[in-house]
């Protein structure tokens, strides 16, 4: 098990479903930033449960208090651990999941690896509710990041082969792209979005889920950041984005559209702006070399469709070591991918916050106040 | 600069494109195993360049001397070290590059990153070079696995549109397989492969090149190895992956094709086969939670268009400021996919021996041999 | 900051000493491993404050709430997140700190690396108190090393220059060094241990502190663990050990006496005893080319006197910066060694689960339960 | 294994003493550095053997040939591999080791750990021979760390038992410490030097061997730098210098020394000096809760006699199973000490300029040359 993720900046993710609670250790934080808790709040509830047509019906406030790192409300260096305690468990929901493992979880998965011995309920440490520590760290970091001049903004891409408008990865328009983080369908074309609200409620009729796309963008990162081979941002940002459950693929710029270019037309051809050096596309989604070349850094990530369907489906019974036939219980989401934007947003800002410590942009070499 | 990857296993790559050498130093491998020199020397030849009309023509025989840890033929249980000598390096073709950055290169951004100091010859330490000694690497991995029952196979899954017949991912034919490793172009439908091989032909002749996908199989992982959240297979395997010069996006099982499924279709149903547990489909890629289920581990990697090409391009003059063109000299592939076909499986080997070892799969606990 | 540690088991500690709580995840255990709750309670008893004449008078039960981790009763694998209150926190008595730093402490160091940010009520994340949670883990650590027959023991080697009786450690009485547990003054030798009070007595009515050594045996450990150079015990306990405030060196086997011997006295000589291996002495403390040889690995760890005295010393003060007399409040340990005795066996418990955890000793590669 | 160390500079060391060479990768270097390829050379002579009667006499001139990472004589920022030929191996020395252990020695230990297959030649890697490539890697720190004002020195503080004059660690006297360097036995107090060398002689005569305690100093480490608990530099610099072959113990300020001192003795005053935060006495070597306070660091380091001796000495023949004696041919250094002087320089230089890295002191934010 690692549940550790990170370099300069290392985050710690601890509990299960259904156990007392779930949080966070932030280590390595850069002290003295005065921390705005009520925008954090706003920011977890965009990814908090019970709140929308498309989301289990699990309430959880996800209230979060910090056991440590901050003192007259900065922070201060040392580690920043997060408690949210699970309110709305109700484990008798899971009961025989051990003998009879969900299909598409990794409940069969998790009994090879532990034996049998992981938590159960609600998928234990492998939930999803997991990523609820994860989004209070980002949206920690996020307002960190703000400092420096950097933004994040994440959207549903795509929703059952449903496709919103892609974000322009030249010039985006910061304005419209913060918008989105009010809206609690985030897509830019809301004419679109109504099309995927309405498949996903579809799919919930039938019992059955879907997936889809997210698009994030990372402005403001400054260029030269990153190192070819094993420390490129695709690399760093791709061992933490595919840590979220349900997410399997990544692409970066073009990702696997570039597979279909020429390189006559793949390649961003750098021009001068205002006497700044920026590029005319942004193929590679602004890094080259691994390394940030100053171009707003643009990812999207597929996100299977929830396993957990109401539909009766095949299953095997360990115990008995035959086929049998299961029927899911429980509050399930019909497909998490809105739910999950803040979530790739929390990941964006955990990974660039780790990138700009480790490159020394938040030490001061001069000991200060004396 | 990290050229430095993994956990139990790690290797440390160094080297420049036309300096002295390129080579690998790899630490933690398990002591005892004979070394067959013949069979990773052909492995590396799948990958060396000069040797077909889609490859550069430079001509470098990637002779590999060991330099430590082998000892009567066996590894020692200390760090191998390899060292390949560069022989043909024409610096002469790469004079200008730190000035007039090229474009879709990593000229740039290494500049920014490295102030203008990175070594311009060939790409330097960017180069798609460095991959030999990954390839290096990933064979004498893959030896090792073999004797655990594990086995690697990869092939082009698509070049400029075209596609290969895919993998079989839930009962993979090993022999058909691993008849891929003896073609010079390697994909399973050879018809499809002619078209390729002309439309990479084609783009040579433009003075173009073009991007692809290759898909890759684990088979023979047993169940029960990573762990959820930043251990996962996904996780690990992407950060070695997207290391790799060009890939630009990664999927595992039926990737960003699951965000367009439902979850009754994308559910991996188990099934009891000869009392041991299956799946009928292997949309997961094998890996389910982060964790590997016993089923194949299947991905595919996004590779862009080679950034060289012949044709007239628009760059910068970093010293001027200002807008310049540029012609690219020097020897290029019109497309790197063929050839990163080995390297995408020695990516593998490598990530699969490192998650054995860490499983502790090649550790005995009695002291033998007394 | 990095308040964490490990390779395979990865300790990640956080909290203030008056700050709402102090805790610790501990990530990669074993699952399946039934915890003994009260015995941990009982462990960490030893090193709770407020029990005795040389302790500080401060209150703290130290209840330890298990977050996560944990279900019926075993391991599940997952983190386990353990969190403790504080209770008697009194801030008042720690107000002028960040401004007039105590001689000997971490206060203007803190101040030179956090800006004056740093929590300075008690020392904040640099207190002492975060051996606690560090106790907890090694106390969860013993328990499962148990079941492998590895047992550890420590004791008072020695307080302001008096010395108790040295381990034997060659052949250690395990049921002696067991009895020290039970010890309020962990000693061999009661006289001597008398003598150490009475020099601990002397220095807390003279408003001063004493220092001391602490030695530690960890026997059962398996021979041919460890690597040679960086992975070395040495370097791998260090990192861990000196990790604990206070502690200023450690020396294994022989250490700095070492340095005196010839190498013929020096050299153990391997003898067969019993159809094994072992060792007529012990000089290498059972470390030898930086691998366990299976003889019990034996340190010592220097632990400097308490900064905290009741005596006026001269300090500065930042803000007008000249200098000042400063007089700590508060409640101090004349002698800590006593109460850093435990936290040693702690230390070398969590260092040796990692060690057996990386070997592979805990896991089964045959899935188990079906 | 693993012979790699560090955070943002690693090192990856190689080879074994009677192989085709050793080396080491040094990863994370600062771009535009220009070597003095000469200085590295003659700090390298300081180590090498066959140079004084207390060496070796095997021949081992130590030309290392750089084999990436440099350009124009300038670091690129790329990992820079230097490889090193052994020349004067003669492994017929050697031959049967594997099956008769050398007391004191890893050849057991070895042999346990792995099984046998490791390269018994000088005791392969675990041989003395790779501090070459690491006093390499050391010296190059050194001359990017003058850059920032860092000087390091060390001497000889103790052989058999004979004391040098201790290095002042409030004021140290840079000339007189630098001219340490050009001696050939580096002590303070040459008469003291001459006593310790006669010691060597006289355990050269009898087929014996000395070990000793070796001191270091690095000034001009600015404050703030390292963390409480496990990223203090107590642990870091430990973590590196019990790495070095015969390394049995560390100790940081007065160390084991403390333990016999009162708080009010040990507790380093703050002063005012021209404005600026220095301390009256330094018997904390420096570090504060794991932090640099703005004092040199000093350590000392036990190093045990070599266990390479003449004299006939009990071992057991593993195949037999039953005990022998043995008697060691070779060529042996009846003390290491002035030898490794170096290489405690060079571990301390690795360990400042990994630290001074990871804390953004040689990163330009702002993109340069354009």
């Amino acid at each position: 098990m690692s549940s550790m993720w990170g370099q300069t900046l290392k985050i710690s993710l601890f509990g299960e479903s259904h156990g007392p609670g779930i949080g966070v250790v932030i280590d390595g934080l850069p002290s003295g930033h005065r921390l705005d808790e009520e925008a954090i709040r706003q920011f977890m509830l965009r990814r908090a449960p019970g709140r929308s047509p498309w989301s289990t019906r699990r309430q959880e406030s996800d209230e979060t208090e910090i056991l440590s790192g901050l003192y007259g409300g900065r922070t201060t260096g040392a580690p920043l651990a997060a408690l949210i305690r699970n309110t709305d468990a109700r484990s008798a929901d899971y009961g025989d999941l051990v003998n009879k493992p969900r299909p598409g979880h990794a409940d069969l998965a998790g009994s090879f690896r532990y034996q049998g011995f992981q938590d159960p309920r609600g998928g234990g440490h492998f939930s999803g509710r997991l990523t609820a520590p994860m989004t209070f760290a980002g949206a920690l970091c996020r307002q960190i990041l703000l400092e420096k001049g950097l933004w994040i903004a994440a959207h549903v891409y795509e929703i059952a082969g449903i496709p919103d408008e892609p974000f322009n990865p030249v010039d985006p328009d910061e304005k419209r792209l913060a918008a989105l983080a009010a809206k609690p369908f985030p897509v830019l074309d809301d004419a679109a979005g109504a099309r995927m609200i309405e498949a996903v409620e579809k799919a919930r009729l039938s019992a059955d889920s879907v997936g889809g796309v997210i698009e994030t963008i990372i402005a403001g990162l400054p260029a030269g950041l990153g190192d070819p081979i094993f420390e490129g941002l695709e690399s760093r940002l791709s061992s933490l984005v595919l840590g979220i459950p349900a997410v399997k693929g990544i692409e970066f710029g073009s990702g696997f559209s570039s597979a279909r270019m020429t390189g006559s037309i793949h390649n961003d051809t750098p021009v001068i702006v205002d006497d700044k050096i920026r590029f005319r596309t942004n193929h590679s989604g602004g890094i080259q070399g691994g390394i940030s070349n100053g171009m707003p850094v643009v990812f999207r990530i597929a996100v299977k469709p929830t396993p957990s369907i109401g539909q009766e489906q095949q299953t095997i019974n360990l115990s008995e070591m035959n086929e049998e036939q299961l029927i899911i219980k429980g509050r399930h989401d019909p497909c998490i991918v809105p739910r999950a934007v803040p979530v790739a947003e929390a990941a964006a800002a955990i990974f660039a916050l780790d990138l700009m410590l480790g490159a020394g942009f938040f030490r001061t070499h001069e000991p200060s106040g004396f």
